[in-house]
């Protein structure tokens, strides 16, 4: 199998940050981190830092103390990045530190990555010895083109997502709850090989499905309803992202109708892909269409879709613009380009409150030449179970 | 059951706003805006959040769109919240509306959980209408006073971890993979009634356990050699945190030896807290001599503990100064105090690399005149099962 080159990795990190303008870059995005660095830690939330990673022309260092790198230390030898250790600084005079001996003069920063707070200790720390400037996802661009090692990962994730969905499908039966649905799903994720779940699992049947991030309760579903189902795993830091809409017996009269709508939603998304269409909210447009043609546009309230990989939701976007202002456009037009090696998700839905929601989503390869869908693809019709 | 009052959670978060000569607070910490408003969204990661929370003396709003509260706008009637829609413009928009209606001049915001970029959002909206004033955990140090609804669930989180360890003693036997066994522990938790865990669980034997925050391997468990599992549930989104470490038949003298230690500083913890201590820092250091004086002080190597909630790191922090400034020891005194009703963890360690580590974890409810131990208690010896 294909190996993380975090040579080239590097490469294209250094090429991005001069192409900004910028001598240097503090990486504060775990994401980021693991990507150039091959360090797994986890951050659990914002306030909790495994670790920095500091990019100049002469350093390329993770700014971490031995409590966060003890017993992993391998995890960072293919990387050859260096610890510049914060047993006995912090991580502010650290940076600060290592700023100064390279004679960096301008620093850019990750402003969607770092806290007010931790910013301005940087700042504070750095004095008058180089600028700190706002950057703009300069590693996050050189993520959304997957290389070979990635897409690999990626497909192994998908296709322990497929498994683990045809298993639950034997398994399900009219009275389960969503809680136990979701349970037994994420257990045959782990079962065959993942590490475990890349979001919390959706499961909702019936009016619950209206609701895009529904929590899985104790609700049995029942017979002719929607069932909605979206679940991804991990494997090796790497996320899949499925959403199959389903039945047990005959399906709703409503449920066959909205299907068919999503259906070919999701299908004008895909041609879009194959007729060589690249900006991220002209895909979204062309999937969009057609359910704003079925009359179901208000009810149809998120974004076609989003990059996937390390991060379940990462670059490129594929989304409308929500609030037309000319920075709004700029900063779409800067993430929403789908290039070769993109890994994206085409997701459109529909929800009715009260009666539930059909969504859609299957993982694409974006090629040269079209794209190349990663999931098992979601039927034509909607599927009926026994159960 | 006792219900959460809202009422008078806000009433407690707006006397400290005033408190810190602020006229209104702009909340971004996704368990604040649970705090204070019910609504249960999940922020998937730190870029994306599900709305933020605007206190001043006129306003309680959540701003929020119509996607993020769609089907569970019941959440927030008990609370009374008002929405503040982001439908039709940007969050940071709504806000400096909201501000300028007011006339509101000093707002805070939570330098520690929004990033530069909203920051710099926000300020350019406001312009010279009001100034906004990085503020400190104020609505942290609320909830690390827990009420009487909130002990009342956190027990019941305690208890389910309790009882799914206790199942999980039944079944586990050598050979077993690290990953089986979390895979059992977790859907335990779930079986009896969590919705999912409070952290990625650890289960780490023999040499993994050097590494405080080992992810779940393929290796299988050997008799004799530490076997630690640290694990957590949630329960209406609120953390339990535990870990035991024990083995399958004769442990190993050095387990035995270490095992001791780890509990005796454990007892030392608990007895500060007995004897009425209440600066964090004084808590973990009476436990932290018991180790040093047995020689493995540089085998240990994090906090004694911290607090839990509604996030799983939360206020007061109990806890040694790493590095040593009047900066860093003005920052720890303000969040160091342990309160009556504070829930913190008691959980030394000590870690050798090549052969494991021992963590003893318990959660503790700090009273007015001591302590109470909410899960139970790690045992007085190294426990053995057969297997």
């Amino acid at each position: 199998m294909a190996e993380a080159d975090y040579g080239q990795r590097l490469a294209r990190a250094r090429a991005a940050i001069t192409q900004a303008g910028l001598d240097g870059l503090l990486i504060t995005s775990q994401f980021n981190r693991r990507y150039l660095t091959g360090f797994t830690a986890h951050d659990g939330d914002f306030t909790e830092s495994s670790g920095w990673v500091l990019v100049t022309p002469q350093t390329f260092g993770l700014v971490a103390g031995t409590f966060q790198l003890s017993g992993v230390e391998d995890e960072i030898v293919p990387s050859s990045v260096q610890v510049l250790s914060t047993d006995k600084a912090q991580p502010w005079s650290v940076v600060a530190s290592a700023i100064k001996a390279d004679g960096t003069k301008r620093l850019g920063f990750e402003k969607d990555w770092i806290s007010y707070d931790r910013y301005s200790r940087v700042a504070r720390e750095l004095g008058g010895d180089a600028e700190l400037i706002p950057a703009d996802d300069l590693v996050e661009l050189v993520r959304a083109v997957k290389d070979e090692a990635e897409i690999a990962t990626m497909r192994r994730a998908a296709d322990i997502a497929d498994d683990a969905f045809e298993q639950l499908l034997e398994e399900i039966r009219v009275g389960m709850t969503e809680r136990e649905i979701a349970t037994l799903l994420e257990r045959h994720m782990v079962e065959l090989g993942a590490s475990g779940t890349s979001f919390p699992t959706i499961v909702a049947c019936g009016p619950g499905g209206a609701q895009p991030h529904a929590v899985p309760t104790d609700r049995p579903v029942r017979p002719g309803e929607p069932l909605l189902i979206d679940f991804g795993c991990v494997v090796d830091g790497y996320c899949s992202d499925t959403t199959r809409t389903f039945c047990i017996g005959e399906p709703d009269p409503k449920l066959v109708e909205l299907y068919d709508i999503v259906r070919r939603a999701q299908d004008a998304g895909f041609k879009a892909l194959q007729d060589g269409v690249r900006r991220g909210r002209d895909v979204d447009a062309a999937s969009r269409e057609v359910i704003t043609a079925a009359g179901y546009g208000e009810q149809y309230f998120h974004s076609l879709g989003h990059g996937i990989g390390l991060a379940i939701h990462e670059l490129p976007v594929t989304a409308r613009l929500r609030v037309q202002t000319p920075e709004a456009d700029a900063e779409m037009a800067r993430i929403e380009q789908l290039e070769p090696n993109s890994v994206i998700s085409n997701e459109p839905g529909i929800y009715i409150p009260g009666w539930g929601g059909v969504r859609l989503e299957d993982m694409v390869l974006v090629t040269a030449d079209g794209y190349e869908i990663m999931t098992v693809r979601n039927p034509e019709h909607v599927r009926s179970i026994a159960g």
